[in-house]
């Protein structure tokens, strides 16, 4: 059997490396890259290049940024007294497309879980911390994700902040808009029989 | 709304081009790219940039190579007498992973298509029957895909090749091995029926 020439075989397999890519998709892929005209093509390496040379985390909230502070904590017209808690930059990014919160961030660059050996030690737990500590905040919103280990790295922070003169609130749970009870399951219906709100 | 820093941006631009990937799945993968070491961000830029640098069509079959003529057109091994005509690079490797075909290939780069404006000059038609001209072939193969499309284009190239002492295939059109007969569509049944084979 004739062999594919070992860099497009090289490209399937950086591709299969990326998530969602099964090995099918990642050969289509490459042979759009060698499809495409030139320009296109070196167009996206050069991205991946430039994204991975010019991004880093802001110093202060671990958002990502191309400059050492990041435009949100640059921003003086935003609210200094509340503080939101996400895992990730894209949980930030898509809090910030809601467009209801003009506050500041702190992005943990993950959560703790155990299983996988990851820590808080392992997260930016400790400059969450000092920056509560030394701040101006009244609150802190804890937007981890709904999930087992969300929750316990939101519950972890509370306990590690509970010292300190803030507020600390967690996103609402509920019904989700545009559901269909039917299929809502039972722990979602749950969530929103026990924090019903008055009509 | 705080914006991403414009080389997100640009990379998830340049991630939505790609076939398959939508909005969200590009915004995924730029994430990906930025949590992952940055050796194995920067490989495949790396990968992508040499398979555009490294890889050429071969200049006999047009097969992707990365040496003027490709390993199959060079391999001595191979049955000098019967070329199999594909429609695409990546219908040659598929035929090679069926591994039942020893013979050569003519890869034509697309398929007629008027009302894509693709027309015969486009493909390496011309080519092709300079090849089955001059060479030693017996039998041409036509594999292009059982659409309009590849139909068309096969029979254009059958009639092109007409004049030529070499016999004339395709590939063999019935139901599917492992497909269930009472969900198989009437065009296949009748190819099926059409084509019976003695038992």
């Amino acid at each position: 059997m004739a062999q594919l020439s070992s860099s497009v075989v090289n490209l399937i397999d950086q591709f299969s490396k990326l998530p969602g890519i099964g090995r099918k998709s990642a050969e289509r892929l490459t042979y759009h890259v060698l499809r495409v005209n030139k320009a296109e093509a070196l167009e996206l390496a050069d991205s991946i290049r430039a994204v991975r040379e010019n991004v880093c985390y802001c110093k202060s909230c671990f958002n990502l940024s191309e400059t050492e502070v990041c435009s949100i904590c640059l921003d003086p017209k935003r609210d200094q007294t509340t503080l939101c808690v996400v895992e990730q930059p894209r949980d930030l990014m898509a809090l910030e497309q809601a467009n209801s919160f003009r506050g500041q961030y702190h992005v943990l660059l993950g959560r703790i879980a155990p299983l996988e050996g990851i820590g808080p030690e392992n997260l930016t737990i400790k400059q969450l911390i000092e920056r509560v500590h030394g701040g101006t905040f009244k609150e802190v919103i804890m937007a981890t994700n709904p999930t087992v280990e969300g929750d316990g790295t939101a519950l972890h922070i509370s306990n590690a902040v509970a010292d300190f003169d803030v507020k600390v609130t967690r996103l609402a749970r509920g019904i989700t808009t545009g559901s269909i009870l039917e299929f809502t399951n039972k722990e979602i219906l749950a969530d929103a029989l026990v924090d019903r709100q008055e009509f």
